[in-house]
């Protein structure tokens, strides 16, 4: 198999202390060679490999593992986020204006919708994502979207339990009923995951534990959607449960940070969702500080979080979350992996997939130092 | 001459209420043509010309216009920034760092760096710029930068008064009368406006009273960098003074306010320099409801603020400072053109210069809709 080395890198991130300098893992005049879709060698700048690929002293990152999106959906919500900004203040409702349109789309539409949002998150330096679905709300629309998301990822995340659908309005016990048990089994084949919004608005924690419970029970791993909009059950419930990760975390009590860094659950932030709600951004600094392990992920979804750009997240948590930008880099990265429970992504090491970025700037402060700047001048992911 | 049509624009912005709907001159369906530099007209989709680009349905916008930047500059100071992040404050000093550099580059350098940010800031989507010197701070260096600036735009700044140079250490006075003397001599051939830092750690109000009156007395237009870092006088000097603009404005006063609203002033917000100096936002609505003229400018330089996405700074402005989208859509484009005395730029009508921005987007709305993801399809810049 053909060889390739990513040769005269300025400084390169590995997120393997064993490789280099601090958590980051830091070397400088360093290449990479990978073969295939696999890294074999980290080394010193000059390595040889039968293609060169010159990164002219730029610095180069892991790709970005975004572990949390809803990248599957039709329509658009652009008004309503304007009045929002106009005053209007969020609420999951909005959601059944996505499920509409979604339901409506047909099968070519929504795999081309994301299938260009795919793309355009792998300019943004992103070579591994997770796919929601739960724009479904049904059974067959459920399998179908969790069916486009497995086109682009083995990370697709059955969340039937969104929001209540209006065929079940005011019974949502009969409908976290049917999630559990019809809409499980046909979602079941095309997932790894289990999901629920456990927010007012959407799912109480009694419901949240019984999805999460049935998705274990098929065999799914657990995420959990926690304290988006305020203080909550959400993330005690995460740790409960053994989940993954618990995402959102932007209202977190002394308790819920205690039972994070107690637990192998991950406390994944989505600061473009707070930036799109005006929601005040989560306190990262006192998560990380607790010892809990922390991910970034821009959530991106047509009602609270329209963006692909993971560099936008990172200059947002290091300005509003107070995050160093080696811990921003790091939770973008290999945060984003653990989220996922994913040992081949997230760093640049020997018999790691090969996905990295090669950042148009000599350091990877300037993700920060260069807010809205498109910086990622090229992107390798699984080789190509 | 070669005419060119843009057809098939889904959504046109004209920034001319009487080409269409409210104070954006909104159109659907529309199409605008030009011949060399200028537009000659704007109209229904299906105008013919020699030439026609298929804007396939997309938001077409006027070019930005950004009013204030430093582009002209050599060194990092990424750790700087770094620093800041980590919890040190903003301070004006910094500047002389940036000022070793520049002098220490060559012309070559110098201009290649430049030519460099202006090819970025473009593929931002701002087709006019304005550029200051204040790296340079010796007769020699600040008209070699005004020069180099003077390559890429009519709008140079003459800004030997941004910070006092080491040479002049603890004798402001001496080196505010050799910028009104013998600096404004050789700068004064290659400049459009004069502009003073007027800020504690900077220049004082009569200081830079003396600035500006020395240079409108030359024959420049003056602008001025008041109320950055706290209150104080500048913004009431700016309009004493007939200033074009008085940028920053993060700290009003409602005097302050109220002279803007009553004079020519324009108050020109920078809030990527907010959010690089994790400073509060200035509050655009109350500048806005009291009835001054307001801008949104980028203030592209390495300490403060090292961005070119006007796209961003709409972003902040509709998130932070409580602009709509209609509002800080007009601040960068045709707020821009006003904060430079323009009347030939910041809009899309006949006879204005044919700069306009192709957005990947039905809506300028998804600039803030969709932050972080660069959304600018294509530029055009005088026709080409």
């Amino acid at each position: 198999m053909t060889t390739t080395v990513v040769d005269n890198i300025g400084l390169l991130v590995t997120n393997d202390p064993r490789l280099g300098d601090g958590p980051l893992g830091l070397r400088r005049d360093a290449a990479v060679v990978f073969e295939g879709e696999f890294i074999i060698a980290v080394g010193d700048a000059g390595l040889v490999a039968d293609r060169r690929v010159d990164a002219e002293g730029r610095c180069v990152i892991p790709g970005f593992v975004d572990s949390h999106t809803h990248l599957v959906f039709a329509g658009d919500r652009s008004d309503e986020f304007a009045a929002r900004m106009a005053g209007q203040p969020y609420a999951a409702g909005g959601i059944r204006v996505s499920v509409d349109a979604t339901r409506a789309a047909s099968d070519v539409e929504l795999s081309r919708l994301t299938e260009l949002r795919r793309a355009e998150a792998r300019r943004a330096g992103i070579t591994t994502v997770e796919i929601k679905s739960g724009y479904g709300l049904q059974s067959y629309h459920e399998a179908r979207c969790l069916e486009v998301g497995r086109r682009f990822t083995e990370d697709t995340t059955f969340l039937g339990a969104h929001v209540v659908p209006p065929e079940f309005e005011g019974r949502a016990d009969d409908y976290v009923h049917h999630v559990c048990t019809d809409m499980l089994q046909e979602a079941r084949p095309h997932a790894r995951w289990i999901d629920a919004f456990c927010e007012v608005g959407a799912f109480d924690v009694d419901q949240s534990r019984a999805v999460l419970a049935a998705g274990l029970a098929a065999g799914l791993g657990a995420r959990l959607h926690a304290n988006q909009l305020g203080h909550g059950p959400g993330v005690q419930l995460a740790v409960e449960m053994g989940c993954a990760s618990a995402d959102h975390c932007t209202y977190l009590s002394d308790d819920d940070i205690a039972a994070l860094a107690a637990s192998d659950t991950v406390a994944t932030f989505l600061p473009a969702t707070d930036f799109s709600t005006r929601q005040p951004y989560p306190d990262a600094r006192r998560v990380i500080d607790a010892g809990a392990a922390v991910a970034l992920a821009t959530n991106c979804n047509p009602g609270s979080s329209y963006t692909t750009s993971m560099s936008f997240c990172i200059a947002l948590a290091v300005r509003d979350m107070h995050m160093t930008p080696d811990e921003a880099i790091l939770a973008a990265t290999l945060g984003g992996a653990r989220a996922l429970r994913r040992d081949d992504v997230g760093a640049i090491a020997q018999g790691m997939r090969a996905d990295l970025c090669v950042l148009d700037a000599p350091s990877y402060t300037h993700l920060v130092y260069r807010p809205g700047v498109p910086l990622i001048h090229r992107v390798v992911e699984r080789g190509v």
